[in-house]
């Protein structure tokens, strides 16, 4: 039989890994997928002089759009200009893509999907969430018989060791950050991961596969982890619950609705006890109930395992599109529905001016009917932290700004 | 397009819940299969008077045999026999078959495997380990870039639930088994369950799976929950473990070795916290690490949500075997390294007659070189647990026997 023949479009962290693994394990892969593979190209528009995989190398893109040869190409070089243009291209003359690039996936997914089946290929993207955690096939393969309520995940590696760091060290955020930078976890400026984009681009492709449209990220609230300071942290402990930055899709009586925010998980929940850099992933179906997906999100040959496993399948499946068929794009806005609309109950850190703030509980108790007082040691008399029923989020908004001129709301947390 | 039949073998509680779950999402079912489906035939021996599937029961498999426009087929009838000859009569003939049926798969995989290979088509069974936990086909699949070391797992809830009983309410086993059989987790006659028999086959299939060839059930070690006492549940909390049955399989420096019994694991091993009748599976492999999945284990919808997944698989798939291809038989015996082998840490308790226990401290320590006396509230002074360093079983159980003969091992319980 002939080999099938692969290229890899960039060599940094991921596309090194793919290769070096891929030559590692060659045996068994190519066993598992039943056929003989290589690597042909490396595209990368850098040297690596003294890499093993000199021959292998080229500067031009059209190398492998014009080598009638190549069936299969990891798209590993991320960003959104160039590898949506060559993704396009390669889809379009029906060579099969697998990627990591989530930017990519979250933006022009759909798009992308509707090239590959039009041309009888496939377009892979296990690597594209959760690292090399298998949650993409799982979702629309072995679930595919669900109705999906809810998937809420701890989807960024970054953000879940500064929390940790924060929960069990006792760093403030920027010590935690300091020390993730130090460690290679999160880079000079970690915006993409603190302030949650990452985790949304993740959601959007969870959410876009398990409802049937895409789902845009500009449609989705997003709100990172800066604000949390270890004041919040101890609150939530004293009541029994972990901070984490929670990418959230559920499927409300009223639609859908999305949000990546940091939340108070319950310790009964697993998620509560997913710490440093590993990521997890809780899946509702009206069937399966919930189902845990725990690993490492992220790292060079975690990366790669989803990378090469995408290889195999699309090599296996050569000229067969295999990708699940109802991810169709959407008119975005009308589709997610403003997450403030969806009952919530709310942690909340009151401070007061002048006086003892337990003054204030017999009111934050009549404006909400009930609510959860978080005892706290060594805490000051001006500070109050509570725990409101669930409700509509923009009631409780509308309540909390009833509180006394003297009281100021310091902190507002979701629970998941 | 024309609609691709199904037949469901069986209609018991994974195939009552097969049928509803179909009829139940066939919109969703349909769309993400990309093509329309029915079942037209459900075989059983019994009337099922009154039922809305009515026109669809058949005692005859020969209806179902002999049916051209049957493509696919659910065996969820159990046992060996019956299912055994079916599943073979429609492979051989290229039809689909899926299953939840574990002990035919853990008996007869290999050939089953291979018989659907010969005639282009596929036999599935994701819902034979796991309930409806996406496991097989993540290990299959999106994992195949990996040599595993270790795939380690609570696969049995009925033990599990018991053993939380344990842990959590302080029942005895026989208080925590009658209650399970009370809320119908465990059957009449528990042997399958609380001996080890039901987790083994499911270890056998993973094993097989991530190794590549037939691992026979008769060739792994397998010990039950019978023995467990609260004494041990006790001792094993206070030095920082919780006692869970564990399906183990590792490959090691000089082959593999496949156990289920009891073991101590740490409270830092997520497997610890899987309470109830849930199950979750750790695997390890070289380029993701550790992997965790975790869910039902079991019961009608959970299964189903398996089953039905694996239905709209093998119809995307007509005519075209998509199972890894690298499950060999094996000649049993030579393929599995005797247990006792493997290095493993053991926790022992023991009882002395005369003397006070703790005398033996510096005996015990001399035969070991060092080992972890574990500290617990009202000790009787004739009793006394520790943990060993991690070496040779066999070697352990040597230095166990040269014990003072006033000293009496009364459990031995080998940690993760």
């Amino acid at each position: 039989m002939a080999v099938t023949q692969i290229a890899v479009m960039g060599f940094g962290v991921v596309g090194s890994g793919t290769v070096e693994l891929f030559y590692q394990n060659k045996d068994v892969i190519e066993k598992r997928c039943g056929r003989e593979l290589d690597i042909k190209y490396i595209l990368d528009l850098r040297d690596f002089p003294g890499s093993p995989f000199q021959d292998k190398f080229t500067k031009n893109f059209d190398d492998i759009l014009n080598d009638p040869e190549i069936k299969v190409v990891a798209e590993v070089m991320g960003g959104k200009t160039f590898a949506y243009d060559y993704t396009k291209r390669l889809l379009s003359k029906g060579v099969s893509v697998v990627t990591s690039n989530k930017e990519l996936v979250a933006t022009h997914g759909a798009e992308l999907l509707k090239i590959a089946k039009a041309n009888n290929c496939n377009y892979l993207f296990e690597a594209s969430v959760g690292g090399g955690i298998p949650i993409i096939r799982p979702l629309h393969q072995c679930l595919a018989a669900n109705r999906f309520s809810r998937i809420a995940g701890i989807l960024n590696g970054t953000t879940n060791y500064i929390l940790t760091k924060m929960i069990y060290d006792q760093r403030s955020f920027d010590q935690a950050l300091a020390q993730a930078q130090q460690l290679g976890y999160a880079e000079k400026d970690p915006s993409a991961d603190v302030d949650g984009h990452d985790a949304t681009r993740k959601l959007c492709i969870l959410g876009s596969l398990a409802f049937g449209k895409h789902i845009y990220p500009e449609y989705v609230h997003c709100s990172g982890i800066r604000e949390i300071t270890l004041d919040d942290v101890e609150y939530a402990e004293s009541a029994g619950y972990a901070i984490k930055l929670i990418g959230l899709i559920e499927n409300t009586e009223t639609g859908i609705v999305a949000t990546v925010c940091p939340r108070l998980v319950s310790v009964n929940n697993p998620l509560s006890s997913v710490n440093d850099v590993y990521n997890a992933i809780m899946v509702t179906g009206d069937a399966v109930g919930d189902c845990l997906f725990y690993g490492r999100g992220a790292g060079k040959f975690p990366t790669a395992s989803a990378v090469v496993g995408d290889i195999i399948d699309a090599a296996k499946h050569e000229g067969r599109d295999i990708i699940s068929l109802n991810w169709e794009e959407s008119e975005g806005r009308d589709f997610i529905r403003p997450y403030k609309t969806a009952e919530v109950s709310i942690y909340a850190r009151i401070r007061t001016e002048n006086q003892d703030a337990d003054s204030l509980k017999s009111e934050i108790t009549n404006l909400f009917g009930y609510v959860d007082f978080i005892p706290r040691k060594q805490r000051s008399q001006h500070e109050l932290a509570f725990i409101t029923p669930t409700m509509v989020e923009s009631e409780i908004d509308e309540r909390l700004k009833k509180l006394t001129e003297d009281c100021k709301l310091m902190k507002k947390i979701r629970l998941l």
